[in-house]
């Protein structure tokens, strides 16, 4: 009776990670923190790069009058500016102050993009696997999620796309570098996938967004240069945040940017200022719009990050397990050696190692890994996962 | 085609306050910003407290690891204890942090109480004048805003809310001291109000939530000692920022306060700790938590902003100007001499004097005056409101 029918049913279906983080809390409590091996939370445990700390503490001994006021609902000019900067170089398109939102961070960022733009049973595709939480963005603004599956590398199975694209589809959301799997588009494919969405524009008359999660985009391995998905589709937003490059999430710090040239741009603009406004964001948080400022050519150590990524990936294949190659993010998705993928946690967790069912990311048969862990945390995991893959005769 | 209709219909509607904002920073430019008298923001002109300095800078030059990272979605639980002693301390009721949810500001609070407590359709109802804004939060969670009127001294008109209630209410939002008027409510009047609704609960076998908006519960004049709602009834929600008490408004930190007695307590919080986080809010910025934790029983300087209402209440009222006397917050809002206070609001323009007419607040004929800002600027709009006085034959 106090809570709505709707977040009832929605709650009860729960989250797989939470469920995960609680299980893990009571582990922890049992046999003491450092005999239990969790990897399944995106909660990076590196700290911020130090300019982040040197940037913080200049701004505080050096408190300007009216920092902590209100600003315009849109963000400081001048951090608009600079995010805008950082853009331009990555991408070789010219972005203005003028096409930026500053957010609380991605989430915030994705929900205000979804409310400004969808109308009541308008759809959404997202690619499986996929943080589930989209599902709830996009119903919170009266939208409908359509899910398409990807192939065996997790790559966006575009025939399905052709399919699911319709008349009522607004947008298309992808997250590259990829929670969970950590998975790169190549440029290659997102060009594809730009193609397919322009042909479908002219087929039905209509506008149809590529929403592009790039939390994970400067943390991307082997050398590879992050590929803009803003290069092969004008109707092209970005929602993203500052939580995973800078180590933040607790800071709730993104921007959304929309492509210069997209059409109707300003009044998408307008929108989306509006909407930060009246979903209650009103801004995002003044102070670490100050400090991100001047970090947006400043990333956590990437090579730390490569380096976890190697030995976990190297033990896991060496021990049988079939794992797809993640190339960024801090995530890997390997199969489940029991196609019940709910029963292989469970049974990863009677070894005190915590990871995150499939299903939690619309794709049972899999398994979630965050390595954003200490080495320690890694290395102690690897008895588990040994017997286990023994248990199954993986090796 | 961009934006979704709702959204766009909104827009246009468009909010006057920052229409009066936008022609404000046109005039600034033309004229000076010395010689604008911009009252039309709640923006105030104060900095925090000197012990926000404080502790701002021990948490940053001694910073702990994690501090920046993800917590659980409802806050830290010592800030929320934090919290929740404090409102033990002034109501006599025993809080605990299990009944604190920390938020982004008491925007996000309000968006996160109503998106978990509306079935779409479902009614809350205002007391006009009110912060417009509320229309934008019910309807984004599919609610419907009922307006009832508020008598001369713009206290709610009790009778009128009798014949509103229904079985579709769901909420009764007040906001005392109040946005735009000033005006505090009585522990009697809040006494009646529970009286009512729990009495039209019994009716209808509903639970009618009263949602206390209490930003400017500690700015409050004359000794006065604020009433707490949770005294009245124990369907009490309490969504409250410390934009004001501790003028950090562009930092967006606030929380949620559930009575401890409320039925379905233990659901409602975790409604509230989930549409927190679906919502793309996830949790309140996490420095900020760490700050208010042991600000508590602070607050900026009441006794500069009662000197400032003395100030302008005692020059418009001899200027003839019709105003009920604000007992709290930074506003007042004087009868317009002219029926279309547009056109009144306009006339002071003229003279560089910047306010809000009552139409932006659900009650035409009055305008809003902020007097959150410097003295200077006080002083100087003195002028341009004795010329208007003059003009229309106050005086």
């Amino acid at each position: 009776m106090s809570v709505s029918d709707n977040v009832r049913a929605r709650m009860v279906e729960g989250s797989w990670i939470r469920r995960m983080f609680e299980e893990g809390a009571v582990l922890k409590q049992r046999f003491g923190e450092e005999n239990v091996f969790d990897l399944s939370l995106g909660n990076p445990v590196m700290e911020p790069p130090p300019q982040f700390g040197e940037e913080l503490k200049g701004l505080v001994e050096n408190a300007a009058p009216g920092m902590h006021r209100y600003m315009p609902n849109a963000g400081y000019s001048e951090t608009r500016a600079a995010v805008a900067a950082q853009l331009s170089l990555e991408t070789g398109i010219k972005f203005t102050w003028n096409d930026i939102v500053m957010t609380c961070g991605a989430a915030g960022a994705l929900n205000v993009v979804l409310k400004t733009i969808l109308n009541p049973g308008e759809e959404v595709i997202v690619f499986a696997p996929y943080f589930l939480e989209f599902d709830n963005y996009i119903d919170n603004h009266g939208g409908v999620t359509r899910v398409v599956p990807t192939d065996d590398r997790f790559m966006p199975r575009l025939d399905a796309l052709e399919a699911a694209v319709t008349a009522k589809t607004k947008g298309v959301i992808i997250n590259s570098p990829n929670n969970p799997t950590g998975v790169v588009y190549s440029a290659d494919l997102i060009r594809q996938l730009g193609a397919l969405l322009q042909k479908k524009e002219s087929q039905y008359g209509t506008q149809v967004f590529l929403i592009s999660d790039e939390a994970y985009r400067k943390i991307i391995y082997d050398g590879l240069k992050y590929p803009p998905v803003f290069h092969h589709h004008r109707h092209t937003i970005v929602a993203t945040s500052h939580s995973k490059d800078l180590a933040l999430p607790g800071e709730r710090i993104g921007y959304i940017a929309v492509h210069p040239e997209c059409s109707q741009r300003e009044e998408l603009m307008d929108g989306f200022i509006f909407c930060n406004r009246i979903l209650g964001f009103v801004n995002a948080p003044a102070l670490m719009q100050h400090v991100v400022r001047n970090l947006q050519n400043v990333t956590v150590s990437v090579d730390d990050y490569q380096k976890k990524r190697d030995f976990l990936y190297s033990h896991l294949v060496e021990m049988g397990y079939s794992v797809v190659k993640p190339q960024g993010a801090f995530y890997m998705f390997p199969k489940s050696p029991l196609e019940n993928e709910v029963a292989f946690v469970e049974e990863l967790r009677q070894w005190n190692v915590l990871t995150v069912p499939g299903r939690g990311f619309g794709s049972p048969g899999y398994f979630r890994v965050s390595y954003c862990v200490k080495d320690a945390t890694l290395e102690g995991s690897l008895a588990g996962f040994k017997k286990a893959a023994r248990k199954f005769n993986l090796c």
